[in-house]
C-alpha cells in the first residue's frame, strides 16, 4: 500500500488526498519509516505536486497538531516569515516596528538548522532573554505591549517537523511545493489572519532563481485565499549578505543600529517594504499610508522604544550585550572595486566561526560572526580590511576563499 | 558532500565514477544513512543514469566484495539468471540438462522475496537437499558431476545485496539501470565466462514492458562486453504463469515431469530456448546443433539421470517428495474460453496460501502451492475445476478474484 503510493508518485501520477494522507500520517505515527519517506520525499522533489496535492498536504500538516486561536488579541494579526537567508534579522526590526503602529504582532520562530542562527537564536544571544512562553504568558504579553516573539511550540504542525528535519539531511530541501505547504501551514496553525512573506532568492538562500521564487509566491497566495487567509509577498536578493552584520549578538547589535535610524541601505530598505506590508494588512490601509507611519516611528523613537520594551518584558538585558570574542580582520589582497560579497560562503565562514549549528544538537558561540566592513561598488585599495570576524575557535586556518570578489 | 551527491543526481547531471564509490561505499560502511540511499535510489529511478554511470556502479558493486575464480573447472562456464517470474522453475531443469550436454554449471541462487520463492526454496523444498556449500565442496562437486546449485554466499557483491533489500522497501525496484547492474555484478563477481539472462515481461513480473525489456537487454549485453563476457538474453511473457505448478515442491515435480517428457506448452519451450542458448555459448556451437542435442537429452532420458544425480550428490531425497496440504479447488462460475490467468494475482494468492515470504524472516511453507488444470483458450464449462489450492493455514477467505478470465 505504501510502496504503491510512492511508486504512483514515481510515476508522476496525481496522488488523492486520502493516498497522502495515509504515507504522511504513516509516518507521524512510524508505520512509514526514514528511508520510505525519503524516497517518497525525492519523488516529489523531482515531480513536483498539483495544486490540490498541496493543498492537501497543508491541511494534513495542520491537522497533524493543535491549531492556536489568537481570537482573544483584539484587531487582525499580521505574522511574517522568511524562508532564511544570510544575516537575515528583519524580525527583530519589523517586529518592533509593526507593533508600534498598534498592528499586534505575534511570532513563533525558530532555530537555524543551516549556516546561521534562526530569530530564536538571536533573541537568546540577549542575556536573560526568555523564548519559551506558555499560552497564558503569550497572552498577557499580547495585552500588555501586542508583541510576543516565542519559540515554536512542539504542537503546532509537529508533522511539518518531523518532514522538515529528514528534508534537511536527504537533499530535499529545494522542492516549492514542500517550501510552501510546510510554511503555510505553521502559520495558519499558528493563528494569523494574514501573512507577509519574504521569499529570498540567490546562492546564500534554498532558492536559487527567480523563476522558483515567482512560482514559490503565486503558491504561497494560492494556499492563503484556499484558507481565506491574506497572503503578501516580497522577493529580494540573497546573492550578498543582508547587512554588514552576520552572527547572532553580531545581528541584534545591527538591528539596533537600524531601529536607531544610523543606518540606510538594503536592509534598511528591505524593513520598510515588510514592516509597511505587514501595517497595510493590518490596519487596511495603502501601502503608501503604511509605509509612512511605519518610517515615522522609525525616526521618532517608537520603534526604538517597543524594541526595548519587548526585549525587557521577555527578560533580555539589552545594556550587557558586549562580544567576547577574539577579532582577526580579513584585508583585501589587490586594489579595484568591490564587486560581490558571497552570501553562501559567508555563511559557511560564519558557521565554522561557531554561529551557526553542524548538527541539531550543537551549542551555537552567541560571540562568534562577522562584520562586513565595506559596500557593493566601494573602491578598494590592497590592505584594506574588507571584513572583521569574530571568533573563540582556536583555529586560523578558516576558509575565507570566494567571499569577496574585487575587480 | 554526501548531499551535494543526492542534489547533482536529483537535478539530472551525470555523476563522476569517484562520486558514485562516495556514496556507494559511504552506504556499505554505514557512513551514508538508508534514507539518504533510498532518496538518491529514487532520483536514480526517476532521472535515469547514463551507460558509463551503469559501468561504474556495477564495478563498485562487484569490487564490494570477494570474485570467485572458476578457472580450475575446464571448459567455459556459463551461468543463467532469470528477473524472476510466476512459476520459473526453469533452473531446476536447465541445470541438469545443460550439465548433461557436457558444459559445466556452477550456479549461486537466491531465496525469493517477492510473492512466490526462489530457486533456493524450491531445491530446500526436497528433503534433506544441501544448498549452503564450501568452496571445497563447490570444486569437488563440479568435477565430479559438472553440476552445483548453491545459496549465494555473503562474499559475492554485498553492497549488490544490502542495497537490493533497501529497494526492497522503498518502491526502488523497477529502475532499469539498477536491474543490470545488480545482475551482471552478481554473475561477474560469481566467476561466469558468459550468461544466458531471461528477461520476464508482464503483469506478474518487475519489467512491465516490452520497452523495459529491450533496453534492460541492450544494457546487459553492453555490461557483459565492457567485463569481455558475452551475453545472450530471452525476452519472454510474464502475463501468466509460466507452467502449471506455483509453488515450491510442486514446481520441484513439474520440473520432473518436462524432464521425463512428459510435458509440452511454454515452459518446454523455453526451457528449450535457454538450455540452447546456453550450451551454444558453452560448446561455441550454433544455437540450432546445441538445441537439437538438448532434446536428444531431454528424449534420451540424459538430462533427467543427470537431475536425479544432482539431487543426490546434495543429499536430496526426490523420493519422498509428498504434498502435505488440504485441497481447495476453484471452479468456473461461468462457460466459456479461458482468456487469461493473471501471474500477479495467483502469485499474491500462492503467498498467501504460505508459499511465499511477506518478510524476510517469514518462513515458507513448501507443502503450499497453485496447480493450474487448464489452458489458455480451453473451452470451459461453469463447474470445472480451474486450479487446485494447496494450502495448511485455515482460512477459506482467500482472494480469487482477477485471476482466471473467461469470455
Amino acid at each position: 500500500m505504501i510502496l504503491d503510493i510512492i511508486s504512483k508518485k514515481a510515476n508522476n501520477y496525481e496522488l488523492t488526498k486520502e493516498e497522502l494522507e495515509t504515507i504522511f500520517m504513516g509516518y507521524l505515527k512510524g508505520e512509514v519509516k526514514d528511508y520510505q519517506m525519503s524516497a517518497f520525499l525525492m519523488a516529489i522533489c523531482i515531480n513536483d505536486m498539483s495544486d490540490s496535492e498541496i493543498f492537501a498536504l497543508t491541511d494534513i500538516f495542520i491537522k497533524s497538531g493543535k491549531t492556536l486561536d489568537l481570537s482573544f488579541i483584539k484587531g487582525i494579526k499580521v505574522d511574517k516569515h522568511s524562508t532564511g537567508g544570510v544575516g537575515d534579522k528583519t524580525t527583530l526590526i519589523v517586529g518592533p516596528l509593526v507593533a508600534s503602529c498598534n498592528v499586534p504582532v505575534i511570532k513563533m520562530s525558530g532555530r537555524g538548522l543551516g549556516y546561521t542562527g534562526g530569530t530564536i537564536d538571536k533573541l537568546e544571544s540577549i542575556p536573560g532573554f526568555v523564548v519559551d512562553l506558555t499560552l497564558e504568558e503569550i497572552k498577557k504579553q499580547a495585552e500588555d505591549i501586542s508583541i510576543v516573539i516565542t519559540s515554536q511550540t512542539e504542537d503546532l504542525a509537529p508533522l511539518d517537523k518531523k518532514i522538515y528535519a529528514l528534508r534537511d539531511v536527504t537533499a530535499t530541501t529545494n522542492s516549492i511545493p514542500l517550501i510552501a505547504s510546510s510554511i503555510m501551514s505553521k502559520k495558519i496553525a499558528g493563528g494569523a489572519d494574514k501573512v507577509v512573506i519574504d521569499i529570498k532568492v540567490g546562492n546564500g538562500a534554498l532558492i536559487k532563481t527567480k523563476e522558483d521564487a515567482m512560482r514559490l509566491s503565486n503558491l504561497l497566495i494560492k494556499i492563503g485565499s484556499y484558507y481565506q487567509k491574506e497572503v503578501k509577498t516580497v522577493i529580494s536578493n540573497m546573492d550578498i549578505p543582508l547587512g554588514h552584520n552576520i552572527g547572532n549578538k553580531l545581528e541584534v547589535l545591527e538591528a539596533l543600529e537600524i531601529l536607531q535610524g544610523k543606518e540606510q541601505g538594503p536592509l534598511y530598505n528591505l524593513v520598510i517594504e515588510l514592516a509597511g506590508k505587514m501595517v497595510s494588512l493590518g490596519k487596511e490601509i495603502t501601502e503608501e499610508e503604511a509605509k509612512k507611519e511605519v518610517i515615522d516611528n522609525l525616526n521618532n523613537g517608537k520603534a526604538l522604544k517597543k524594541f526595548l520594551e519587548f526585549v525587557k518584558y521577555q527578560h533580555g538585558n539589552i545594556e550587557n550585550l558586549t562580544i567576547n570574542a577574539k577579532v582577526y580582520n580579513i584585508k583585501a589582497n589587490k586594489t579595484g572595486t568591490l564587486k560581490s560579497i558571497n552570501a553562501l560562503n559567508i555563511a559557511k565562514l560564519s558557521q565554522s566561526l561557531g554561529a551557526g549549528r553542524k548538527n541539531k544538537d550543537d551549542k551555537i558561540d552567541y560571540n562568534a560572526g562577522i562584520i562586513i566592513r565595506k559596500n557593493i561598488g566601494d573602491d578598494i585599495k590592497e590592505g584594506d580590511i574588507l571584513a572583521s570576524l569574530y571568533t573563540n575557535i582556536d583555529n586560523e586556518k578558516f576558509n575565507l576563499e570566494r567571499i569577496f570578489e574585487i575587480s
